[in-house]
């Protein structure tokens, strides 16, 4: 077995598309996947150092964020996000080798896994009974064992479970798509690339009307992009949010860091979450990940602006 | 059996928290309650006629936003939402008449259940085995048929499924709660009381960087208070996002109404959800709904502020 | 001598900016102008039915707001901007016939004639010594009168007072121009042409920090572009200040018609000034003014977006 | 004779309110007080080191900022605000002793002495002709040369000039005041009080609709109230603006600081005139000047919550 430092813990059972999101952040076999039971479980290897590092799914371009990902970054004990990567939601129906379409009478997967198929299920198989497993792998399992009589997963877990691919691509969406994320234990940030994304939980300090504008604002007066908020409960109530905000820029570029402080003086707190390379959401889906966007202000600009701003201001107070 | 208009279909089986919504909003026995399996199965009962009203889950203090409900509003057949209540969510452990702690080898419940009751499963129960189910009531159902010792379920549902509570107020968090709503076909809206909410759902016409600070605008600008903004993915693609929004007042009063003017004329798409009583938190808690908040301005004054400005732009235009 | 109607009052005497303004206003000789000696008694001439129109200085591209006519229009008895026109301020050295530079000892002209001629006079007369007059057609009066060597007036001012132009274009700034509003008795208002502007005054209701921002919020949520904005004292004291705000639009726009609602309810005051056409300032050079400009929104597609949500807002409301 | 450095210049002649504020802040005979005649040659008198600081008018309570003294500020050498204080403007009705009022037939002061004295003089005096001077004490040399037989002044100038006060508080607006500042040549700032004040002029990068709002948020984000805005003319055409910005706090402040830094980067040019104590308007009225305003946020606060963001994100960057 390897070194814990490198071992990758992910979601798993085999097969899953979080596996296949480890595997494209780890393409050789130098690092060893280890499949993890839940989120917290996964998430709990890198806490008690069994794994250097988790991968772990954060938001489906279908069913938003993945709650339990999302609590455990902000309320659990501190890790940090050092990558993403942005895997292809595409489905096949698995099938033990000779099953005919006829001869689907129970099928399963995770329970996420239906609604995205909703029409193809419609046309194709409108009478089969549908059983909700624990994860895609695991009914592609069940259909190895003889308990269910396909599977909806990706094409990928075909050949560990020793299944024929009857139909590909029976998601109704063909744009789906999965944003996982590799987290690690906090210390030293990954560099700056120049794309790169930066994520923090912010709690307001009050629900005063105007309290989200502020924090937007924040990131707007420094001209910092978000390119996502989602509210969560804070579990103190109806009406009490906190919000997962990420924008685009490292932590070390000038201007994220002074909005990060802008939000931290004028927030009741806020967890810092990561800086880390963005995935490209293209490039994602072949699973390179990480490729500049190119029409975006280089950080070096923004860092200039900022430094002479202080050399200005520096000049201004001391009479220069 | 009642006439499908005085049908009220709710999240089933019997001893749900929904049910338990649904009873607080029709508390005598004149409107009939009917359960269904799925939130689209409830949803679908009053499209179809089948049910003149629905009662499904929207939000808790702990998980969030509920998916199903949320997306089946915002791109489902239209339905308007007609009143909301607010239920404390309170967990007992059920057992069947007799049955000791040491005796419970597995228990289940819905799998939100389990999270917010992980301190007191700690101290008491860290040995027993844990099985998901449909639903809390399910469980209930399954501690009677003998297939599990135990089941964390709102403590109403004992009695449905011949059960002893063995333990209340398992859960963590003593505050947590869930607003639930019910929905009507299209049509008349709910008179205004003085204390009432309004949904919408927007599309942003564009991801800039100022889009959602744009939509913020047009309520803050008009002094019209949000209670609540959620993001959730439309499904074409990572970052591409809508709002539910919910803010105070009627959609009748002046203010609410150019507000969402505003919104509809600077967004891709609005969806209109409704206007309805506010469930006060705290009358909320003993079923009663809709309460008064006192510290709010009277909608009465707004609408004669826009009146009076009215009149004003008015006399300008005519020379008068 | 004409019907009072027919008169148009100016600042005199003749030989002023602001008389060839009032003649590019009325360039035919059907309309009577009148000179009156100070911005006060130009728009009483108007107020007590001596005169049907009054044209005066609003606003130098050199000097900034002219003060008489802003106080004026803020707090004297209500009139209507009926019209504006752009002048060039184009300053000439008059003199005697037959006077040469070094002829010139003592010259004069209004006291904002020398800061905007200062390079031409230090090149050119270094030594000459200036008075302040009440006009720069006073200047030319005291020339002709022998009183003065050389006035800084407009050149049209020669052939009123027989004096020769001995150095024309004699002012630094090649484009000073001054904007010229032409007043009438309240009433009907000048129709929409496509490309107007409207003028108001408004009264902060108090001076916290962002009062200024929410004032100009009503105008950005709906889309309306600010031409100008300057700040005056409202006499109460330092640090107590009203806005003279210009718009582009018409009050009989949707847009601009809810902006100025929107200020009207959240100002402690506001006074309307008018709306008409705009003066295209290179148009204003020739004297033929109010053209339209070319890129920018036509009023008609706003308006028919306010309509749209208007009569969706309709629908939403009676449930249709 | 002073050194120069020990001279303070002032808008002369004796006897102005100028000459006043200029005794409020150097109460003693230390500094000899010297008179020019025009804000251009009291501020020359500095920049050519004839004198250490001068004292010249920069807004009136009634009349607004004082064009001079800003374009000078604005566009000319550079100086540095030190200093500011705020005059009551109370006139009296200066004669020659043994008039009485039926004895004055001509009278006179600065032009902008008139209008606020319009109801006093039009009870008590509505025949006397009115002739302007180049100043109140102007007007008051010509009293005592027998010119005039009344001048309006401040009662302070009439022993200068051997005249009686015929009649005090002639003024309509008895809260009507001057702010007046005092600057030096560029070096070293005032030291921080706890309560300053700090002038800057903003041009604007472009006038895109926005471009204000944006300059105020600079402000807004970072706490920091603004005391006074205002727009005057860039000398390059109807519609180019720059604004004078006076905001509470010291330069040295951590949140000054950066909100200065935040509109260098945003608009086309900055020129920073100052940072200064804050002359409290009452305590200004018996020429104290500088009081402490209680109910402000102790700039040591914002200090330390500046200082704490900043050792927070130096944390995280370092992965601390």
């Amino acid at each position: 077995m390897s070194e814990p430092g490198a071992c990758c813990a992910y979601l798993g059972p085999r097969g899953t598309f979080c596996e296949q999101a480890a595997s494209a952040l780890h393409p050789g076999d130098q690092v060893e996947l280890v499949a993890c039971a839940s989120i917290e479980a996964t998430l709990d290897a890198v806490r008690s150092g069994l794994a250097g590092r988790a991968v772990v799914p954060i938001e489906s371009s279908v069913e938003g964020g993945v709650s339990a990902t999302l609590d455990e970054l902000a309320a659990g004990p501190p890790l940090l996000i050092k990558a993403e990567v942005i895997v292809p939601v595409e489905f096949a129906l698995l099938v033990r080798p000779g099953t005919a379409l006829a001869d689907i009478k129970v099928m399963g997967g995770h329970p996420v896994a239906r609604p995205q198929c909703r029409q193809w299920l419609a046309a194709n198989l409108p009478d089969a009974l549908w059983r909700q497993a624990m994860s895609n792998a695991d009914a592609a399992q069940q259909v190895a064992d003889g308990d269910l009589d396909g599977a909806l997963a990706g094409r990928f877990a075909a050949h560990h479970y020793g299944l024929a691919v009857l139909a590909d691509g029976v998601n109704d969406n063909a744009r789906a798509v999965t944003r996982f994320i590799e987290v690690g234990a906090p210390g030293p940030l990954p560099a700056a690339t120049g794309s790169d994304r930066t994520s923090v939980v912010a709690y307001l300090a009050d629900d005063h009307p105007g309290a989200l504008m502020d924090i937007l604002s924040q990131f707007a007066v420094r001209g910092v992009n978000l390119s996502r908020i989602e509210s969560r409960p804070t579990g103190e109530g109806i009406g009490r949010y906190c919000f997962f905000i990420d924008c685009e820029g490292h932590v070390g570029a000038a201007r994220v860091g002074e909005a990060l402080m802008g939000l931290r003086r004028t927030c009741a707190d806020v967890r810092f979450l990561g800086s880390y390379p963005m995935a490209d959401q293209r490039s994602g889906r072949n699973g390179q990940g990480g490729q500049t966007v190119a029409d975006r202000e280089p950080a070096e600009i923004a860092d200039a602006e900022f430094a002479d701003a202080a050399s200005w201001l520096d000049r201004i107070r001391t009479g220069g």
